[in-house]
């Protein structure tokens, strides 16, 4: 089978695609396990992971003739990623739009599309990376799957307009898409990105590399997060499901952990000592400290660990992923 | 000032038109009121009100360069009415999405742009037609302004999509929008149109004018539903209230009435006597059960009610303003 992954050159993109590399095959349940013979990235630039497996094509998300040239005969499921993220949406509104929303729609359409023509009667299985984005503003303590979304900023409302689109063409069976709600990804490697949340990792993986980073909310913020591992674990976890499982509903929000920033901070010392606290600095953002505050930070993901997704255990396990996946980023060794 | 009126030759777009001729001025408020002088009816076809200051403007909604093209230096407000109904937009789900949801986002473009190229610090007001449709499935016994909705078909997932957009819109001050869910409009006058939920209306319309009618589900069925007269106030008052009392979330229920088939028959009884009863035959359309089971149709409609909009009073209200307002469709007289 063929996979696509938009955004595939991106970071969750890249361990997405290492993970199904790694796989002995992909089971689209009820269906048995097939093994993967092509995937292609789709992205704007292409990614570091070099596989005869893997092919990178570059490309507007937005064009939807580019969207539709991706497919190929055996194209089996698609893992879609590719978006503008949190503060870029917000900085420029319309490129948010034509990403997240026109992307996705185009994405929709085209898997449609290929099993219209294809004369198929099983939809194209497409998992949709949403995000907890979409909540935001007066949220009860604790977030459940009966929460109502009222996205705060563009990057909700565009993420909570693609799990509309998902849920209706899935409804209609033109497609067999299922929304994730990805939690906070840390810790994040490489360069900080566009994303408001951006700083959950830059504290922890900054101070490893020897470098100084910046703190700005109060160290007592929490926040929702899952490590890049359990991501991926639970993506292609929630597209290899049984459309059975999914029921109805195709949105669900992904198991992961309430940590504060302070809990970051000590297992770090915990993990290196206590030189690397000395590289953070509180520095407080008042612009950021707002926007964070409308972030949801505590969920009951009753839905998703009933299909089996699981988040990390702790902090700590977080972390220590982080080191043994990223040795060339740490300048800090054991205390 | 100048109004927009998308749909404006439709049937609440006519309705509103008419308003809005009888008012001596429109209040956006905390601004005074000012007399309307020019409404433009932007429509597929042109309306049946003749005056001096209506012009009707025939075209594509989902065309942005005819959306743009009907926005006037001293345009003020905008009725956003336009829309593919629910039993059309089930049928045909690409026109669906390029009316409802397209045909949305190119007004709020045009408004946003017209401002800015006005250099205006206002945004321009807007009002959305949404609908209780984004109601449905595994409800509450009665839907609150804190019920999530999980729309069941393309129009109610498309207009749950408007609304997101004039929310983000509005946050970002490109708009100052305002979504209001319209309650099943009993009694339409006129020919049957392609929502789900005509035979409510037909069940009274097409007896009062001597004619016979189905009634496709159980007479003990209930609605959610509101007067033409009273919807048009809502859509007028809500879209002149201060943006201070709308606040942040711009989406409200609009006030209705649960009323049953059997309540609407025994109020036709009451009016015009036993032979109107003979002419509504009870006919089970599965179909047509599959879906009124998911509508909602009890709300607690607080937060609009604290805006001071008002449904009737009951049926027997509706009832007696539809004969009022149209003498040329009444066979059957008083008992």
């Amino acid at each position: 089978m063929h996979i696509m992954v938009t955004g595939g050159s991106g970071f969750l993109g890249q361990q997405c695609i290492a993970h199904l590399l790694k796989m002995s095959g992909l089971a689209l349940e009820p269906a048995p396990a097939q093994p993967i013979e092509a995937i292609t990235a789709f992205d704007v630039m292409p990614g570091a992971i070099l596989d005869p497996r893997v092919r990178y094509c570059c490309g507007d998300i937005a064009d939807p003739h580019q969207v539709s040239a991706l497919f190929r005969d055996n194209t089996a499921a698609v893992i879609h990623l590719a978006a503008v993220v949190s503060g870029t949406a917000e900085a420029d509104f319309d490129l948010g739009l034509r990403v997240n929303l026109d992307g996705t729609r185009n994405l929709l359409q085209a898997c449609r599309a290929r099993r219209q023509l294809q004369g198929s009667a099983s939809p194209m299985r497409l998992l949709f990376a949403s995000s907890i984005a979409v909540f935001g503003g007066s949220l009860p303590e604790v977030v459940t799957d009966h929460t109502t979304p009222t996205p705060q900023g563009s990057y909700g409302i565009q993420k909570y307009i693609g799990e509309q689109l998902v849920q209706d063409y899935t409804r209609k069976g033109f497609v067999d898409g299922r929304s994730v709600r990805i939690p906070t990804v840390v810790v994040r490697p490489g360069k900080p990105n566009g994303a408001a949340s951006g700083f959950a990792s830059n504290i922890i993986r900054e101070p490893l590399a020897g470098r100084a980073a910046v703190l700005p909310v109060d160290p007592d913020t929490a926040m929702w997060v899952a490590s890049p591992r359990a991501v991926v674990r639970m993506l292609i976890r929630a597209l290899e499901i049984d459309a059975q499982q999914w029921g109805w509903h195709r949105a669900i929000n992904l198991p992961g952990l309430t940590v504060t920033m302070r809990e970051e901070l000590a297992a770090m010392r915990e993990a290196v000592g206590e030189r690397a606290l000395a590289l953070v600095e509180e520095r407080t953002d008042p612009a950021v400290v707002r926007l964070v505050r409308t972030w949801a930070a505590r969920f009951d993901t009753a839905r998703a660990c009933a299909m089996g997704l699981e988040a990390d255990r702790d902090f700590a396990e977080i972390l220590r992923a982080y080191m043994e996946d990223h040795p060339e980023a740490l300048a800090l060794q054991g205390p």
